[in-house]
């Protein structure tokens, strides 16, 4: 079965086709700047030349007409028609607590979505554009939504709910419902494998940290608990996100700069964070460097990120009343050899003792990065939320037929 | 050396008179309903019968001049004249950065707390009467401001900045300031001075929970972090506190429910913790009440507030990479058997291990309940705010004469 996975933004829409018989991936790209002028088009066919074309490109429908064209494209293309393609699988932000796990797209899966548009008002009408232009473009070809909040619905009430009054929650189910669930799913599941030994006997931590992230506490397979909250704006201090903060900093900041909710939103979604506090970036690759050139402020950024990850590691240990595996992911995870030693060896005390070259090597592998005598595995693995939402696209599509 | 403190809110006075040769409490006492019909002066003699009188005590001065008639009362009163008190200590919430130990007052020092109302509104006007109150009772005295911040100035950077843009720091110091910092300095040395070890070789986490609570990391004897932010909304959940929160819930709730700044504020700090999940009392006594009676949403509500506590004892073991001691103190902290009992015994992968026995034992007296094989010390000591201030005091107001 050949499945086409899409991630779909307000402006831009990513996607991968997979070929199921052996989980490989036969194109990738990416379509930028939808609705804008001059908007690009990147192809990439697995052994094929990639290419790049830009052209007006008003909304999702043609975006996804245009990848087709591309899928199906006589030097570019890798298959000989469209009807190849059995599924589509796309990646929603929010499920909010009516999707506990994916789901076969109907009318029903749709107007459920529609009305959690009010918990996540940039990112899921952006997901119903990709899945209305899909079925547009492709009828009659079952379509798979897979919920980055799903994996963290096993949580408890204790720790999903906030202290504030009830009738926040039975009217507009204010509650903690997390992100990067297939993320976290996956490399948890991946961890396990890695150590041959059976996830539902261990307490893993995984830290996905890109330019968002976030951390969880999975015990015995299910997340108990989830660093982002009702929204990705709490927990971890992100490239452009504060993170954690005293929630009457809000008020008294609306109040003195005489700001609007939508601007005090967009301050501490799109202007805090490493870049705040850096000044110069929110990419870690940059304050690292600047760090290593001695940039106070770029030390200062570095040093509340690692600060703030590591008070979660300990955090969730206490959760869980300890820790087996600790995982790292995604861009910052998989790639930042600093960040990770600097967490790890101010972990002794769980008896966490980092093998510093293991971690020095960079591979797209799952590997191991603690020393044979730590009571800790850390592991660095890979994340592919992609390949999360073909499986379970597969999986579920599969069970319909 | 005879020296009165006084803890003045907008409405109350509470006070207590030392006699600093033994630190022994000559009396103490409470005025309520300042400015309303029908105030209240409760004063309590040491050794002698005490007295309850009902009047209208208009303002701070009024309340003042009604204590020391008591103080010197042929009945009540614990001294001939008023003269004998040598000083006067008061407590103030907010100190700010200016303020990194205790003062005597002076008039730069009243307007540098005049300053900090900003960051205080509700806390610091009423320290201001208390202390222009005595001044105008006892001209000439010397009065010293202990500063509920100020042992907590030692975070460093990394810990006490929040990841928004610099410019509210700049500009409104806008930071983490914390606050029982008079409570965690005590029960910090105590600890230490219980054990007998140097408090510069500890690691310490001491809990501070009563009806509000915070947590704090000492390390080599200094404040390293602690859980109450810019204002005392920040960290654990409270009795009426909400404690941590997706930020973002503010300006959702604002907007769902057309709430106003102050309305906000006032939900989050007065309508929300363990009263809003209970819903039937802010008290821990009555929740454990209905915990034991079967409850549901007491159970919820002690299970949130014991979880929350356990994480962040988790999250400054791991700032602090170790923990050699854990101090619970104040109401809950030290008559709470059942919570200290839930939170330590999540604990084991620390090393703790709660002795069941010890930690049911009721004493005013600091107690040991970890067993004697626990890697983690663990103790029981009750605070006394009031008597670190006529100490901070007594030193103060002794080095100047």
């Amino acid at each position: 079965m050949k499945i086409l996975v899409i991630n779909s933004g307000s402006s831009s829409l990513k996607y991968q086709v997979y070929d199921m018989t052996n989980e490989s991936v036969l194109a990738k790209g990416l379509v930028e700047r939808i609705g804008m002028d001059s908007s690009i088009l990147n192809h990439k066919p697995t052994g094929k030349e990639e290419i790049t074309e830009v052209s007006e490109i008003l909304e999702h429908t043609t975006a996804i007409r245009k990848v087709l064209d591309k899928l199906t494209h006589e030097v570019h293309g890798v298959m000989s028609s469209i009807s190849e393609i059995q599924a589509v699988g796309h990646r929603v932000v929010h499920g909010g607590e009516a999707f506990k796990e994916s789901a076969l797209v109907t009318d029903e899966v749709k107007a459920e979505i529609r009305r959690l548009i009010d918990l996540a008002p940039l990112h899921n009408p952006a997901a119903m554009m990709g899945i209305n232009a899909a079925e547009l473009n492709m009828p009659g070809i079952p379509q798979v939504v897979v919920f980055d909040t799903a994996f963290h619905q096993t949580m408890p009430e204790h720790a999903y709910l906030y202290a504030i009054p009830r009738v926040l929650y039975n009217k507009y189910k204010v509650r903690r419902y997390g992100a990067h669930g297939t993320s976290h799913d996956f490399v948890s599941k991946a961890a396990a494998e890695f150590l041959d030994r059976p996830i539902e006997d261990l307490k893993i931590i995984t830290c996905h940290v890109g330019n968002g992230g976030s951390l969880t506490a999975i015990k015995n397979g299910v997340s108990v608990d989830t660093s982002m909250g009702m929204t990705p704006l709490e927990g971890l201090m992100m490239g452009t996100r504060s993170g954690d903060l005293d929630p009457a900093i809000v008020p008294y900041v609306m109040n003195k700069e005489d700001l609007t909710i939508n601007e005090v939103n967009s301050m501490l979604n799109k202007h805090s964070g490493l870049l705040a506090i850096s000044g110069i970036s929110s990419d870690m690759r940059e304050i690292t460097e600047g760090m290593e050139k001695g940039e106070a402020n770029s030390t200062l950024a570095f040093n509340m990120y690692e600060y703030r990850l590591r008070k979660y590691i300990g955090s969730y240990a206490a959760a869980m009343n300890g820790v087996d595996v600790i995982v790292f992911t995604a861009g910052v995870g998989e790639n930042s050899v600093v960040l990770r030693q600097r967490v790890l060896e101010q972990l002794t005390y769980l008896g966490v003792e980092v093998d510093e070259e293991l971690n020095k090597i960079r591979s797209g592998e799952p590997r191991r990065i603690s020393t044979a005598n730590s009571k800790v595995e850390v592991l660095v693995i890979p994340t592919n939320e992609e390949l999360v939402i073909a499986r379970d696209t597969h999986r579920i599509v599969g069970a319909t037929q």
